[in-house]
């Protein structure tokens, strides 16, 4: 049974559940991954604490994989690319093996090692590293939005957070297509509440957006499919 | 915390989720509800278990309310109207108080007592008296598809299940329009498959469509915002 470990925000939770039931071949009921999810909304803002600006989130967090576990999940995905700089304090802390995102995104990239890889994320996944580390070691060169662009970015990501869909669009559209101006073939949407408001994108920057929430539901319904035998009805 | 007994079928669960996300007024991840979801799309189908040709859901249902209640859920929604059908069955064994999707829906019709209210909803639904008993008591007068148009509306139910929105959308529509046309001037979307291929649907249909879950999200907004008070972040 799939543990999902979200909240962060709680749209990108129901978004991320979304694409694990559209990436899974079914017919009925039966037929889909078993999940249990805990949308612990009030888990402590991520940016704010990487940015030392805010409570530590990994008690909530340590919280809410506990409440997986009892209720009998058995392996892990996190729907919020920014809770992973706590990666590998949760993974110390469980037997459950939790998958990783970026590992998802780096395993659905189709440019060759070398090519540059945009990466709009929150300040907070950017400060902390966690995409450059871990696709660098995959031998992709990530490009970060300018301060000025990361600002941006941020606000958009705020405005998703408060259902304010059509201008986060707006503002996400016109980065997403700076990264490419610059170079970037594909342009990892590498916050969970991206692609919620880039769904709607059409025109040229569609083609090179890689949806890290579907990579991470895909990574899933690899893992558990096999548990997910049909059952007699 | 909301527990949410979930997976019949898994993308209205999904669905369920959102509408409870979109009725919460928030700015902020922390002023969502709490939720621990149990998708447990290995229920057996209950439409099948209420017409004698499948096995009993019973069991399974229970054991998603046992993972939600060792999760720390303090009340319980069952987003699947056929489920209903044991609500008195699983409330006999939890302490944890379970809301009733009926209700939820007769505390937002607009019609006077003794209006006529359409339901469409799945063969089990309408066998088991589900909403004819409860909206009865409420002093309403259930109108249930005939029997050729019943057919059709599980067949529509099962398109949804299967990813096949445009197909239900289509047989659902034209259903919604036969009731309204029999002089039900709200039509009850009570299959929590209905909402998710009726979304797009407009025209004067529109108007008079009350869509079940969308009711019990709110119902479990009102419950539960005492509990989702701010937490600093």
């Amino acid at each position: 049974m799939l543990g999902v470990l979200g909240g962060m925000g709680p749209m990108a939770a129901v978004d991320f559940m979304a694409k694990v039931v559209r990436n899974t071949p079914a017919s009925r009921d039966q037929d889909h991954v078993r999940m249990v999810v805990c949308s612990a909304a009030d888990i402590p803002d991520r940016t704010a604490a990487i940015l030392g600006e805010g409570a530590d989130p990994l008690p909530a967090m340590r919280d809410a994989l506990r409440r997986l576990e009892a209720a009998g999940a058995t392996r892990i995905a996190i729907p919020c690319n920014t809770a992973h700089h706590w990666h590998a304090a949760l993974q110390a802390g469980t037997p459950l093996p939790i998958l990783h995102i970026v590992d998802a995104v780096a395993d659905t990239l189709a440019g060759p090692p070398g090519a540059a890889i945009g990466v709009p994320a929150t300040s907070g996944t950017v400060r902390a590293g966690i995409y450059q580390s871990r696709l660098g070691l995959r031998g992709y060169a990530c490009r970060i939005p300018d301060d000025a662009a990361q600002a941006e970015v941020m606000r958009a990501i705020r405005l998703v957070k408060a259902g304010r869909l059509p201008e986060a669009t707006a503002i996400l559209r016109r980065e997403a297509e700076a990264l490419a101006a610059a170079g970037c073939r594909e342009v990892v949407m590498a916050c969970t509440e991206i692609p919620v408001a880039l769904a709607a994108a059409d025109g040229p920057v569609r083609a090179g957006l890689v949806d890290a929430t579907e990579a991470l539901a895909r990574s899933c319904v690899a893992a558990c499919r096999p548990e997910a035998a049909p059952v007699a009805a």
